[in-house]
């Protein structure tokens, strides 16, 4: 049994996310099939990112990852798929898999990518079918026992997308918001790494000054407006029992300032 | 192993969803079972037919498709079960079976329709439960081997509700908006077919003129309103990168002119 | 082949319901997995209770429900796994248990509840992770074969918060919503053995008076606001075809009354 994870911005009001599945079962019926979400914003390559960095490490060796985000138009990808140490990944070369690929590129993992450009591993149920197809039915070949060099030519230059980095200051750092999850939570492109050293620090937040950083939830009162290292070390703003996001009402993009106190 | 989808009017917020895949397992404990939407506006059984219609060919052969709507008041339905080609439908008999009904009918694909009233198939884990558990149980049953043939009586008249045909004008067609998905792209009611042999046409929709059909999304500009033949061979209007739906304010039911330039 | 059930707050629009199964896989690769709801409101333990009352009975025996809500700042729960008659539990000591717990007294079935404190058994992917890997671990040792008395020390006194009762009247009874649904019908802390004996009713419910106890949705015409009991056996507020919560703008709390006429 292999487990294959869907990361799309189709939506789960539409069923076009669960094609991928039908799909899937055509090529590998005992497939597990996970959705990590649909609710990607349209063509948002970095919501779609982080929500692969944060995940993909909890699933069993051998994962199938299969991520993709609808191009804007008259820019559709390469398919491509990849094995990232322990874990593949399957979707187009538009920089999804950016995160996922520096990982196992700092921890020194087997890197190989591939053009998935061998039709014949192509299912389409219709001719002029969209591209998801093909990633559902290379994710589906792949569990089935396909060696992954057999799905195309091999590549070395894949498109890279990176999250943007914090500025350095020269007492501090500026970042911004990257990410706002269901429970209003901040997530910002600062990490651990940029805090250590710093000694104790402020945080400059929507006009508001966060004059800690707090080690968990429970180091504030319910409405406390504070700020936490996450799962995923990165510096998120919070509001404890509460919605972050609604209090200062934030949006991605929004600027955040770390500096000592 | 036997994929089931299940497309209902239940939500996703309400469990009752996921109380089909209870069921089913009960009898199949080996069933992939997959939501193509539980998102169906509450009674809508058109909405339910275009998803059925859209979906159902990605699926491997066998596959059984369970779909319900919550009935109307007082109008409840009897539940059937069929061979359609080589796929399932497990259901009432309110007319969501038309579409694949009629599919099968036009390719001459095998077609049987039982009444699936033999009570010792119906898994109710309340007596007074509603119907979609004898939906499951049967569901279940088919999974486990039992021949469609024990389900019940044989019937050849089951209910037809046909998506509404456009109008034909002296001079091309007057459609309306059938359905709007996740992206706010308008599905119609008219199809590849109905504009064959009309050679360079206009679209009139929302007090809009599009004065041309698009191949596709990447003819267009970002934000241009377009007209395309979809991947069910309907013509939509889409809004490159962006929603038609909000930019023409647009319903189900709203018309469509289709007329030659 | 074993179904373990998820009920969280964790949103399907966050990907962190998903990697619950993530980590079950990891322990359990045959494991069928499915979401009861990830909608529960944050930290409504009463809404969380409501849908395992509802829905458990529906899984087959064997089944482990895996339930959580975040817990309140700085009141994080022991982690718990329980046997219950047939079906399992596991997640926080925080009440969650309490319906399928006096359901299983009541029923005098066998219970058995461990705080899971053996740590070898939780799986952690991060060291300073969420309780939920907790949860997420010790499910998929169950499925794997590990005996419940295994995964830590047997307690008989979990938390119980139990979902409050109505207030019996001189002539009938005082409930409350506690719970509203995807169509907007509101359920009632009222239950069916509340109204023996009682003969004909009325219900005072938001501002109007229900003449009488409807037996189904049938009974009245769309638009009528009538009463029910559902099959929960709670009573339960609709609007035939429409929305009870939007007519009477009602929330959680919400009082009623009921007479005998």
């Amino acid at each position: 049994m292999t487990v294959i994870t869907l990361t799309t911005d189709f939506g789960t009001s539409s069923p076009t996310a669960s094609l991928l599945s039908g799909v899937i079962w055509r090529m590998a019926p005992d497939a597990h099939i996970v959705d990590l979400t649909h609710d990607i914003p349209p063509q948002d390559i970095l919501s779609a990112q982080i929500v692969l960095e944060n995940t993909t490490l909890y699933f069993p060796d051998g994962t199938i990852h299969l991520a993709t985000v609808s191009p804007v138009a008259g820019e559709d990808s390469c398919p491509i798929a990849a094995r990232l140490g322990s874990m593949f990944f399957v979707g187009p070369d538009n920089g999804l898999i950016t995160p996922l690929l520096e990982r196992a590129e700092a921890n020194r993992w087997p890197v190989e990518i591939y053009h998935t450009n061998r039709q014949e591993y192509w299912m389409q149920a219709k001719a002029s079918g969209p591209t998801w197809q093909i990633y559902a039915s290379i994710a589906g070949h792949l569990v089935g026992g396909l060696p992954l060099e057999e799905t195309g030519e091999r590549i070395n230059n894949p498109l890279r997308v990176s999250i943007p980095a914090p500025e350095m200051l020269t007492n501090g750092w500026r970042g911004q918001v990257i990410q706002i999850d269901h429970f209003g939570n901040l997530a910002m492109n600062i990490r651990q790494m940029h805090l250590e050293g710093m000694g104790p620090i402020q945080i400059l937040v929507g006009g508001q000054v966060i004059e800690s950083l707090s080690r968990t939830f429970g180091d504030g009162q319910p409405g406390d407006l504070i700020a936490i290292v996450d799962s995923s070390n990165r510096l998120s703003i919070c509001v404890v029992n509460g919605s972050a996001a609604e209090r200062l009402n934030a949006h991605t993009g929004d600027p955040v300032e770390i500096r000592p106190k």
